[in-house]
């Protein structure tokens, strides 16, 4: 940690500032500049960072040098992890995601029924998706708009998804549902408004249970692997990282895919890194291209909303690929993948 | 409702739409131009709003007339809503928000123990603070940071508080803690991370207790008077809403702090509306001109975080003001209550 | 244009409405229900535009149903445009872009002197670019960086590029360098910063040579068009637009690319769009993996900095590829453009 | 400068960067810490910053310390600077912005006639404002809309502010209109879409006429005091900062005024901001709560748009205030500036 101070600093200021170090239990190496003094400090910075030092008078800018999460970090280790999405008990085989395995995430975005679940299962199934998804509890920004149908849509889901022989993923929005969620699903989604719900993070990361965690609209890449960090430093090490676009000026899709967070959290994180351009462009006439360019990207799955009838959709019809369109899109996804040694 | 078809779209698809519009109950108009063919639909747009027209095939985009917000609305309610904070039952005496009295809450970011808080409660009632901060349950980014003391803060919290005859407001972040802080605290306050956090809204609703709605980091206007919207229909009348920056590209300062969402919501609701300008400038030396501006702009308070020794302090030192800035700055926003004819 | 009433305008304001439309020259078409009143208004949009109705008392909101751009539309023209860049008469063989074709263009940031861009341009040139860039006259933020060598610059460029069987690409900043950056300039660039700069839209929209459109960073994709429009409207119909990141709170990376716009721009208008990385970025971590990515959501070329010595470039060196990356790089986007059915 | 190495750098990188670091002139100071390695640069930071320090391999980032800007920064001056706008050889008393006076500006968008000028330039005179704007260069995004008077336009301006007493202000768009601005304009004003066209704030730099700055929408505060060096460095003092709103994700006001950039400038520069709400909010209904809030928060002025007949404007009609209106806020803002011991 480097602590910059204030051209007009006094001399008091400084030695209260070595002090308050000192006090701390840190090394302070002091230099001075011609037109600055800086303070280095050497040590433990994550114990360094929860003191206020900015706040001590004298001091202009505290730098920070090392990353604020371990667990999640490169550092801590070198390789891809590889996560297991199902349980070999309910019959269903697990799907491996990461180290060159694919997860395809595929379905509606709400469960409305078991007969348009089905239909849907059916042909995301055929086309050659891998892990089924539906909401049984709807983050809506409307309280007025439907909410889902709780833990008869999980039933539902689970039911409709181990029959084609996969795994299920549903999203998770209160900590009070971690229990029921847990017995459906076979790996939580926390969405982007919750991305920084920390005791719901912390819910899950007392399970052992695959979680996909959505980067929040406002969330930075530092601040998408804090929230894995919370999951991780609860003994969780199942959690799989989900790019699904950010707020930004443009107007004409409804948020802006960042492609650039695959390699940059690959740089950063053994963690995977699938992709969502459904929810990210809200717009089917760009979700094909963008699950393109999210393989070419490095990223290892995409996640698509399916409906078969869009138009009658309960929640974000507007945004669903059709059945054809998606298993159109998934012969051209394959041979994206081949060329990036991977397969799903 | 205003539908606007694709230059392309076939006579098929457009009666393929009509009869959609009838089935759903309502009354489509059809106005064919040179270039565009227009269909307004006339009806309960709040019901229409939840179908996913956009997604007909034919249709190129469709524009809502009327707000998705209703109880928030200033077109519900002309005449400025006021809310009372504080249980004349505990003998302390409630604070009035609204119709031309200021709301200012002062306190710590995180309660650390009662002596310190004490310290900092008497010196912002003298300076004329009329509801002390404090939080027990706290939402860090870093699951290594402080998390807060939990009931045994929100006990110091009413304690301190009420001994000096001020309501308490503080933090709740989990549906589970609602409860609890509703024992101890005159006012919940929902975090930004937790605008969208709907079931905690939802659980707020459901109590008659003042809510503090902070506006998240990715949310319009509309969106911070939709999530008002979930605590309205849930039967709980007392909400106040909180401007407290948004994300921006701006780096030297924490959030980007959206004045012109006080005459903004003024015009658009009957609710309320404070100012955070700690959280949103995180920099004491912008803190004292932006709550100088809040009050120019009409805002209905402010909220700033005092700490009587910022570098010791536990949470978010740095952003805090001293007493005796707080205090000095109390001087100034008297001065500018006067002249916009408002008082605390 | 559709004309939204306030729900209190009175019958006054809206026959008054009605006379300006009329006087205008248009007919509108009045539809009034429960809760607003409507007016529809057919005829020629793009001279309604113009009409400041919103600041007509009673009028909530102007709704525009056309596209303000016309000449850059896809409604003016279906086909893709395919642009050529080079003179025959220069002795080098010209470079299509467009229609499968595409633009590979490489080089450094800067010209610094002949023997530098010599190294680069054959080891790009080698490599597979086909359109040799470098920067002679240079949009610095700090007065006191390197500004470029002006004319002498443009000579290098030449001199090297046609050497080496390539066309050149650099980029004008100033109206009065139209004339002599078209003298030895095979295609002219706008910056990022002068994407709206209209007089020097103009005076290159005035010329018949290529122009490479670069997106403003706070431009949305309309504006972008708009701005094409401009050059357009002047009589040249030789535009490429490029991508290269807008403005955002992610601070890890230089920009926010956004190759949504690819596909966003190929369903708006006829016109090429390539993408550039470097600029994006600015990490060299993070171009090539950008790189494909742009090409697999449909690209017609990338734009790529490249510098035999990035340490002692004389601007923006961090962010440039070395020739031996960008050489592994374009083996991998050949596959990619193999794949998508496009050659370079 | 402080450079932070990657954790996995060798000891030859680091002794390459030990060397590069001597051969640039500078002195190295090394620290070997558990985790990082950490270089600090004492010496001229600003001959250092254009050194492509970052792109030597091994090298993980590189920490500025000082303000890239010099003549702009607070630190050359303490005092603030105080500006004359208008030339008493024109039999104009001059205006003085800084210090306490405050800047009033206003008039409208464009300068459509004489009769319309002459009858808002006698409103806006008799209500307070003390310097007269009006465009006679616009920059329009639509090549189809309003372009401007121009010279006519520039002849207008001067005549009618003059005959009410009032210096004038007017837009320069190209480096080629800058003599005939300069010929008779009293201020120049560079618009937002050209804050960083670096020529034309060269060409403007060269004159010692004052020169009204509007900060870019995509620009950061550092950007704006940057375009300010730029002016600076090339001799003329006379610059006046203007804050208009930056882009964001906001979309029910035209651009996020970002009221915190003025006491943020004040803290970094010693040269006067006004605010400009017209452009910022676009909304009539929002400009005069954020005109008063810009004085709170200590601006040297205003720049507000104001129109005889909003919906008969050239341009932007729906954003410009009645003369009534305006009347009324300046009655306002009166009690503000002497709250705030200021006059106009």
């Amino acid at each position: 940690m480097i602590i910059v101070l204030r051209p007009e600093s006094t001399e008091a200021q400084i030695q209260h500032i070595l002090e308050r170090i000192a006090e701390l239990g840190f090394k302070p190496h002091i230099s001075r500049g011609e037109l600055r003094t800086i303070i280095g400090v050497i040590g433990d910075e994550s114990k360094l960072r929860a003191e206020p030092l900015q706040a001590i008078p004298g001091v202009e800018q505290v730098l920070q040098i090392l990353k604020p999460y371990k667990l999640a970090s490169r550092e801590m280790r070198r390789e891809d992890t590889t996560v297991e999405v199902g349980d070999p008990a309910t019959g269903v085989k697990p799907v491996r995601i990461g180290g060159g395995s694919l997860l395809m995430i595929a379905g509606p975005c709400a469960i409305e029924s078991a007969e348009v679940l089905e239909t849907i299962a059916g042909q995301v199934k055929a086309a050659g998706a891998n892990l089924l998804r539906g909401g049984a509890f709807k983050p809506r920004t409307s309280p007025y708009a439907f909410q889902g149908l709780g833990e008869k849509g999980l039933q539902i889901l689970r039911e409709v998804g181990h029959k084609h022989g996969m795994p299920v993923v549903t999203e998770v929005m209160d900590p009070r549902q971690v229990d029921v969620v847990h017995r459906y699903a076979d790996m939580f989604q926390i969405g982007a408004r919750n991305m920084q719900n920390f005791d719901l993070l912390k819910e899950v990361g007392m399970t052992r249970k695959p979680v996909l965690l959505k980067r929040g609209m406002s969330a930075t890449v530092k601040d998408l692997l804090m929230s894995a960090e919370y999951i991780l430093s609860e003994g969780n090490p199942n959690v799989v990282l989900c790019e699904r676009g950010i707020k930004s000026f443009e107007d004409s899709t409804r948020n802006m895919l960042d492609l650039s967070a695959v390699p940059n959290v690959k740089g950063l994180s053994h963690l995977p890194i699938i992709v969502d351009p459904s929810h990210a462009t809200g717009r089917p006439d760009l979700i094909p291209s963008m699950a393109c360019a999210a393989l070419a990207a490095g990223a290892d799955g995409v996640h698509i909303e399916v409906h078969s009838c869009p138009e009658k959709a309960l929640s974000d019809g507007p945004q669903a690929l059709l059945p054809s369109q998606y298993s159109a899109l998934l012969k051209q996804l394959r041979r994206i993948a081949d060329l990036m040694g991977k397969t799903f």
